[in-house]
């Protein structure tokens, strides 16, 4: 694929090549208002005053879905209204644009709507009307379940055939480099006791899932539902998620409904939303599913999933950084129209902003297990990082990175930036 | 309990004595835009026309949160401005009112603001941010756990220690009145059987759940949380809400992270908020719990649930009505703020229009069981309605209606109205 060039600089290196151009709201110390922006290389493009400079008046949007807070707005218009706007802003940045008076040609304009992309703030980028998390990475599933239950029952017999998911809560998820507090709750220090009696405890057992998210830009009617041939057209964009989790207060509290507290204190996307359609050259098939699946999630395209290079980073307090595991996004057994099929399937209302997660993507070798639960086999062994230092899960100080990146440099890079966060000490209570 | 008299027309049986006094969203004919009201007797009185008026204005709070098409705005004032404007309000309508110019003695303004209830559309009161459904009627509980796993194994170690609760969604709860369209969805018709193989369905299973639901007014920062002794000043108010349930969706997709598609095709609430404030007087002890609470979970009021006398009735398609259950709001073993202290515990960040779902109430006699699968054991024996219909689960076109109500016509029924849904057929797929 010949790399889109670009009249303006975009390093190699970047995850927001003319090839990307994913959207985010941004402020500035000079307009603190959070607006929508587009990332371009090291640069972000201020798109409420790239509006107002009278761009995108021949795509027949009303551009005010630029002035405000969130993304939702623009999501709303559909995939057709995205797919041109990208489309334009490719041919504004490009090398022989046909719309140079616009930009290109137009020096005071740069400098008002470009903006270094460390100086700008950046933040969520949809407001989440709910989160659904499902458990498509089966290798996670199976491993996990290994851990629980031992190989024979590791996965439940619904397992295959059905995206298996819970809801999740919609207030604790935040952008990429909020910190995050490590819960206090009731834990089981010693399981195997009778009875049993909890105590009141910051957890111990403090662990990252390494996931994709997806938004929702249309959604459904309530009693109606997504048909699967139609399902990826109502998904805005991806971005990266780390669910982090609290495995000790999820060991005690989660029989029989599910994870709760485990869940809830913190979730972390990435800010920039890559937009369905920057990810299809990259479309790939996922895990094989040998079950014979019920029409409504029976899929005409057989690459439904995403060839996305994932990995995970920690860095200890005072510390050096150590990758310590890569993924692929193709380690699903599920897509995301699938799993949007299956939400909707039962007439449960999805709208525009509903954040899906993809579940913990794990391969199958090691050193590509998306928890570290799965890394330190439910915390028997260590996992090494540099400079000596040693892990199970995390500690307090610890940072924790997900990047996530499809392409090559001569294409140019499609990526996701970074999905960070950093682990403070759990409250005296 | 002396009653309240009031100047104005207020039936003995009306839910909406002036010891009530619950807020709702109302639209009109004449005015489409939906704003709050307060109901009294048959009636409901706009709150947006009557603050324009002048009244409120001694109160010191911002009317203009009645010009909203939420209580979320009021509710984020606190429970002390709405205290001040409800004990402001029993005082507009009283006998002996003090301020009769404001509306007792001003026949213009009754008439442009009073509503016969009955010709006003009702709105759902909050935007949910998130809906949390709890599991805290302990006979419920128990009595799911026996027709699961026998008597031995009803209650899981964890359940005396913790409201057990999961996160439901938000996007499917209706407003009472909102048709319930009967889920399509997976089911395993022969659960026995050898590989366990679903089918695609209409829900056979349909079943109500009879719960109450607290509105969250006020909440807190990520990371920080709600001390039990704090938490009743964040409950806005209380409505009955119906956790509709796909018990065989249920069954085979629950494990091993809980309902999900089971609940989300709909969940109803009543359109009145009945103030924290109003039920004081019924406060009453919930089902005694003899285990040692964590400190976090420990309250000082003893009589922390309310006595609400509640019932369910069917009305099938040109049927009548029966009443099949009765319960009472006292059989929780875990009151609402030990639900919020909980659910922050960890630093979860509850804001303004939270719902949290009590979870089913069901007593343990006969007839008291608040749900369909604990009425007809598990579908195993039939419900007896009127004019020789049987049910064992919900059919379509049945109508199911709950009521809720505190005290006596003596003193003045403090109630909630009726929280009520139409079973429409599924759509054929």
């Amino acid at each position: 694929m010949a790399s889109l060039k670009s009249w303006f600089p975009v390093p190699k290196s970047s995850h927001f090549s003319l090839a990307n151009l994913p959207f985010g709201i941004i402020s500035t110390t000079s307009k603190p208002t959070p607006r929508p922006a587009v990332a371009i290389g090291d640069h972000a493009l201020d798109l409420q005053e790239f509006a107002a400079s009278g761009a995108f008046s021949s795509l027949g949007f009303d551009v005010s879905v630029f002035s405000k807070p969130t993304l939702n707005e623009f999501a709303a218009l559909g995939r057709p209204v995205h797919r041109s706007v990208r489309k334009y802003l490719q041919d504004v940045f490009a090398e022989n644009t046909t719309h140079a008076d616009v930009l290109k040609n137009n020096k005071d304009l740069q400098g008002k709507i470009l903006f270094a992309r460390d100086q700008v703030k950046l933040h969520l980028p949809m407001h989440i009307g709910d989160y659904t998390d499902f458990y498509a990475g089966k290798n996670h599933a199976f491993n996990v379940g290994c851990l629980f239950r031992g190989p024979d029952n590791a996965l439940q017999p619904n397992y295959t055939h059905l995206p298996v998911g819970y809801h999740g809560r919609a207030s604790s998820v935040v952008v990429s480099g909020t910190p995050i507090t490590r819960p206090n709750g009731q834990i089981l220090e010693n399981p195997a006791a009778t009875p049993k009696v909890p105590t009141f405890s910051a957890c111990k057992r403090l662990d990252i899932e390494l996931e994709l998210g997806a938004f929702v830009c249309t959604g459904n009617e309530m009693g109606k539902h997504i048909p699967i041939s139609e399902a990826a057209e109502h998904i805005f964009g991806y971005v990266l998620l780390n669910d982090w989790s609290a495995r000790d207060i999820q060991a005690w509290e989660y029989v029989p409904l599910g994870p709760f507290l485990a869940k809830n204190f913190g979730s972390t996307i990435s800010p920039w939303v890559v937009l369905a359609d920057a990810l299809e050259p990259f479309r790939c098939k996922g895990i094989p599913n040998e079950t014979q699946l019920l029409p409504y999630l029976k899929e005409k395209e057989e690459n439904n999933v995403y060839d996305i290079r994932l990995q995970v980073d920690i860095t200890p307090a005072g510390g050096s950084t150590t990758t310590i595991l890569n993924s692929n996004g193709r380690n699903l057994l599920f897509s995301f129209p699938q799993m949007l099929a299956h939400h909707s399937i039962g007439g449960c209302p999805m709208a525009t902003g509903d954040l899906l997660g993809s579940g913990t993507i794990s391969g199958t070798e090691t050193g590509t297990e998306g928890s570290l639960l799965e890394c330190s086999k439910g915390g028997k062994e260590t996992i090494k990082l540099n400079g000596g230092v040693e892990r199970k899960f995390l500690e307090d100080g610890d940072v924790v990175t997900i990047y996530g990146v499809c392409g090559s440099e001569e294409s140019g890079l499609v990526g996701f930036g970074e999905c960070s966060g950093k682990i403070l000490p759990a409250p005296k209570i």
